[in-house]
């Protein structure tokens, strides 16, 4: 093997173009591929940045020709020599123009054949593919991933520490606390039986560093949970995370919103406009969804003041026992909605809990509905002109409990989009949803938890109903929606330790329960605090998004899958009987994968 | 309680100055105190950038006065307000030539008396203060701390960036690996038995970025050790962690000597010069340390050649053996040094593994040399001839196999040099410590382990002595070192997958041992890599020095303790039964605290 003494790389394979014609250069860079054509030898050079054309051919050295000759994919090299013009152009890579007539070559490592071929867009199976991640990651769609999400970071930091923001890194192994999902933990040695947690996210300590004076502070955190692993869930995951004194929530959701402008500008060059905000109960009633896709329009509409009236006894009983009617008018989709596809959509329906689906149809001459029988005579009319349908529309009707209506009709609504192609591409509709309710009923358990954290600050008109209705409850908190995907949450504080007290007591927890786990938040409030809150935003999430990919492992250097374990080094893996013993643990079962 | 509705903070409290005389401003933060004049009242308010003055008199508001009257230490308060000039100027803080002038005041946090006084150099005991860290934080010297760390990252992360480093994630649950000090664990829930391991510092993951070809990697990265902790250790620390590929040692070192002038520059206008590169055996022969202190000389001298030649046994028979007899000469130390002194010296070397200490002291006309009955006429005049001593000088000898007479004559240097008052403050002296010796002989077990890491690439010229002596073998590896400190180490990587094999075996490790440790790691060589290395900067001790610090605890924003506890939260802390089930964990034993 050579060594690269005496050579020092000048730059980047990627980086050169006809400007640099005649400049001496040195690179270095795995072999993409050897194209061998006789008294010629092309080498495609792949570095981070992109190819370079190293030629070799009968004015080369008989020595480097000769190792050229030997050259194999992914082989490490360094070459020296002057940019040329190329005899025969490559006009789909920006280094296309020119090559690299090469006078020293250096093989620095010989790479066995890999598993699968280093290119973009591979059709090699993922679990391959992790198995030897860091060959996957050397694949141009890969490392163009990673850089974008490093880029994001960077402009994360850029921004906050630009508005005064200071990282503040907060400990990693901390006390264990129930925040819903289930903790990580470390047993400690030095304190046998004890544990400490991996923290699910920095929320205590963001608020302590408030409550220390910092005024505003930004860590990208990593954080932990140990969830049964969905698709677009990784066991530890990395949060932009902020927290902010005498501020309410509008200075909160501008300040973040500042930063969504730049990040889209500066990676995408996206141009985002002032992004709209619209209460929960707005979002519930136009969308049926606490996180509309906005992209397009088929808002929910409200019929129940017409259901009333009518003789149709399903809709009119529902209104009259305090439910709705609901309805969706999807232009143009009489055509696409035969039916059979209807019939197809009420089983979807039905799925989600609803007890039919209603419709009109209007393909040919008159329309077709499919409750027309129950109605008088001017009453389908009235409807029609109520919903301003027109020919060749199809409508969806649900009647239920005002709240599950909705539901409903959001779901049909995304599902109807999608069928109906009504979804465009590259557009970014953000959406600010406020005033999100407080307690949420577990239908599990039939108990009120908290929506959004126990730390959240209710809004001022609803504390009155704190005691008495906690449906009614608003929290002083907010959700950033992208496209119909969560992209963060935040919420100011509550700083009052009395009624932090109370919250807590509202969720169920006894006092004893509440000074064990959170007794020393509560008592730092006793020493006052300025107003304060904050956001939490998934890095991985918001750089699969901006990077266009469908899987938080495209955006995460080293996932992990499904059982949260880890291909390429097979973590997790048994420890030994000392290292038990110090921890002073036994395992009393072992699952066998 | 008041709330902060209409108003806005426009600026920190710190910031204001003559030049802000007649603006209207809003402020918000902390009362640090209040005075009382009966028609006056002045209140010191606090926030991260300092104090301004709020002032109340006859011309204010009567609710506004009488409101200020019920100000107490730590209140929250915002203050809307003129800027004015004040009667009497304070010249000892930055705002101390104007004050505000209030006319709306909120109080919107109240605080009891806080546990100690909110002021700088707090005399109040650290464990008390550790208790209440929140209220700790909040005193400036502690708050200017977190700040200086958080420029020292921000430095670190903008210098990296600009030289082509992306910051990569690399995970926090990753497999055990045996790297000396000890690993935590966090069991499995899903593959009971089964336990990840948190990272002692990113190495193998960082070596796989380069494997995968991202050519320049950086992390701040969190690590983990669960050692015994001494007073400078932190379970968790953070880690200024870089690798490069295509570069050398020197490259290395170079890249990372800009990052040192930088900080230094940019946080303490410090200018450093060339950091000077002397090797670990230059190291260990001037100065009996892989970490000398250069900020002053005292170097050791090596007066074997003349000690081989004297009647005193002692000396001659050590140089007869293979040993060697080092001396320091203190100058200006015999005033210093009388006999109790040197007797008291003498233990301490002895304590140290040193046979005895010889010495001469010329305080007065003659020489008085502890050996003298044992030389001939005129050995003593070569002998200080030969070390230069002038009168007024002490010197101090030890004979002994050369490495313990070295580490011997480093200690006593430094004892001395302190006695002596030899040590300037204020110097930032660095160097770099290059060819270090690749294994070290562990002597409790005597044999031979790694002194850097086992991936660390060997000097070409020393891989001959690989099979023959252990002791000849330097590796690709430097220290930096600041003041006696050691701050960073680094190396280069070995890339070839059978050599990295063999530095396994030597380390005495089987090949199934070696395969299920670090096979995946092995593996990955054999698709090539480019050459590589790297180094790994504390950042916390970075942040200690650059702030003047004694302590870790005082750059970190939530430390642990000595027994790795949290005396806020109270972590460690036991976990349920049912979480405890679901781990397939059983508890052997609890070590009451």
């Amino acid at each position: 093997m050579d060594t690269m003494k005496g050579l020092k790389r000048t730059a980047y394979c990627g980086t050169f173009r006809s400007s640099d014609i005649g400049k001496e250069v040195t690179v270095g860079g795995f072999v993409q591929r050897q194209r061998d054509l006789g008294s010629l030898i092309f080498v495609d050079l792949r570095d981070r940045t992109g190819i370079l054309q190293l030629a070799f051919d009968e004015t080369s050295d008989k020595e480097i020709f000769d190792k050229a000759f030997t050259l194999r994919s992914e082989y490490v090299v360094m070459a020296k020599g002057v940019i040329r013009e190329r005899s025969s152009k490559n006009k789909d890579i920006p280094t296309g123009d020119i090559e690299l007539e090469v006078n020293d070559l250096r093989i620095l490592s010989k790479a066995e054949t890999p598993p699968f071929e280093i290119v973009e867009n591979s059709n090699t199976g993922e679990a391959m593919r992790l198995k030897y991640r860091y060959l996957d990651l050397r694949r141009p769609d890969l490392q163009k991933n990673i850089l974008m999400r490093h880029k994001i970071a960077k402009i994360a930091r850029d921004y906050f520490y630009e508005n005064d923001f200071i990282e503040i890194e907060t400990p990693m192994m901390i006390k264990s606390t129930p925040e819903g999902a289930r903790d990580y933990v470390v047993p400690s040695r030095i304190q046998n039986g004890k544990f400490y947690a991996l923290p699910q996210s920095p929320q205590i300590y963001k608020q302590l560093t408030m409550i220390a004076g910092f005024d505003r502070y930004i860590q990208l955190a990593r954080c932990f949970r140990d969830e049964d692993l969905r698709a677009d869930r990784q066991p530890e995951f990395t949060q932009i995370d902020i927290e902010m004194s005498f501020v309410d929530c509008d200075d909160i959701m501008n300040m973040t919103e500042g930063f969504i402008k730049r990040v889209m500008k500066e990676t995408i060059d996206v141009e985002i406009a002032d992004i709209p905000r619209i209460t929960f109960d707005e979002a519930m009633n136009l969308y049926g969804s606490d996180k509309p896709d906005t992209r397009f329009g088929m808002t929910i509409q409200d019929i129940s003041g017409w259901a009333s009236k009518t003789d149709f006894s399903v809709f009119s009983d529902t209104v009259k026992n305090g439910g709705s009617v609901k309805a969706i008018v999807a232009e143009n989709g009489a055509e696409k909605y035969s039916r059979k596809k209807i019939d197809k959509l009420t089983e979807h329906a039905k799925g989600i809990g609803a007890k039919g689906l209603a419709y009109i149809r209007w393909a040919e001459d008159e329309p077709n509905c499919s409750f027309a029988k129950f109605l008088k005579e001017g009453e389908l009319e009235e409807l029609i002109n109520t919903l301003n349908v027109k020919k060749g529309d199809a409508v969806f009707i649900v009647s239920d409990k005002t709240r599950k209506a909705l539901t409903i009709m959001g779901a049909l609504r995304l599902i109807v989009a999608r069928e109906l192609e009504m979804i465009p591409e590259n557009k970014w509709n953000y959406l600010w949803i406020t005033e999100m309710p407080f307690f949420e009923l577990d239908e599990e358990t039939n108990e009120w938890v908290a929506a959004h954290h126990p730390f959240t600050m209710p809004m001022d008109e609803s504390i009155q109903y704190l005691e008495t209705d906690k449906s009614k409850v608003k929290a002083q908190s907010f959700d950033l929606v992208l496209n119909g995907t969560e992209l963060l949450s935040g919420s100011m504080r509550i700083t009052d330790c009395e009624l932090q007290n109370k919250m807590f007591e509202l969720l169920g927890m006894s006092q004893e329960e509440i000074d064990a786990k959170f007794g020393f938040l509560v008592d730092a409030y006793h020493y006052a605090a300025p107003p304060h809150g904050g956001m939490g935003l998934g890095l991985d999430r918001l750089s699969m998004l901006i990077c266009g990919v469908d899987s938080l492992r495209d955006v995460v250097a080293f996932p992990k899958v499904q059982n949260a374990s880890e291909p390429m080094s097979g973590a997790p893996s048994y420890i030994d009987e000392t290292q038990l013993d110090e921890l002073a643990l036994a395992i009393t079962r072992t699952d066998e994968e």
